[in-house]
């Protein structure tokens, strides 16, 4: 795993703001999310710092990658975490490149990844 | 990719009751729902064979899995997809085996593979 990351000091809220005006002007709409720490409390009682995980997809390259192997489904869509531990706010992108063998998807996942890239990179530092 | 994967000839519909209810008895929430084929129709007017991802979450795994490594959170939940196409309904879940690099995951990914391949198993052939 080496996800796509940067740090901030802008708070959960205004970093996961920050993060899905980035991925809409990359393509990707955000489909789902989940709320870490709330289902774990929920769930299990147990308490941790924040997390949530968006759900990204760029619904072009979703198709193109649908129509090489339907299979591509499993790995749909592109994890976005935002999570906040000791006033550090973390995001993280999961990097396509690690979820594909390599072959017949490298030029989709490279294009993928940037854009995945560029959204993180533009969430200000705080 | 090697998806834990099952057909049927019940409906989309009523492959994904099963589905749902044999998850459950897995431990598994669904925590999401992706309408692949509605969303592509929507976004880029694309018309396809039905589609939906689930994502499926085993809170207990889950935190677990959270507590060696964070990052997991980029391979959270885990994708159950029910597709249609010519008549027949297929089944396809992750194999976490194939998200997680061999090491202190193992015996996790291992436990939760067979619990997903125990409810895709559980789904009547017709």
């Amino acid at each position: 795993m080496r996800p796509i990351l940067k740090t901030t000091t802008l708070s959960m809220a205004d970093a996961e703001a920050e993060i899905r005006r980035s991925l809409s002007e990359q393509g990707f709409g955000v489909l789902t999310e989940i709320d870490v720490a709330a289902t774990l409390l929920t769930k299990l009682g147990i308490e941790r710092d924040p997390m949530k995980i968006l759900g990204a997809c760029n619904p072009t390259f979703a198709h193109r990658a649908l129509e090489l192997d339907e299979r591509v489904s499993l790995m749909l869509p592109c994890n976005v975490v935002v999570s906040a531990s000791n006033g550090t706010t973390t995001i993280r992108a999961v990097d396509p490149r690690d979820l594909m063998p390599s072959g017949e998807f490298d030029e989709l996942t490279t294009e993928v990844a940037h854009r995945l890239q560029t959204a993180v990179d533009a969430v200000p530092a705080g």
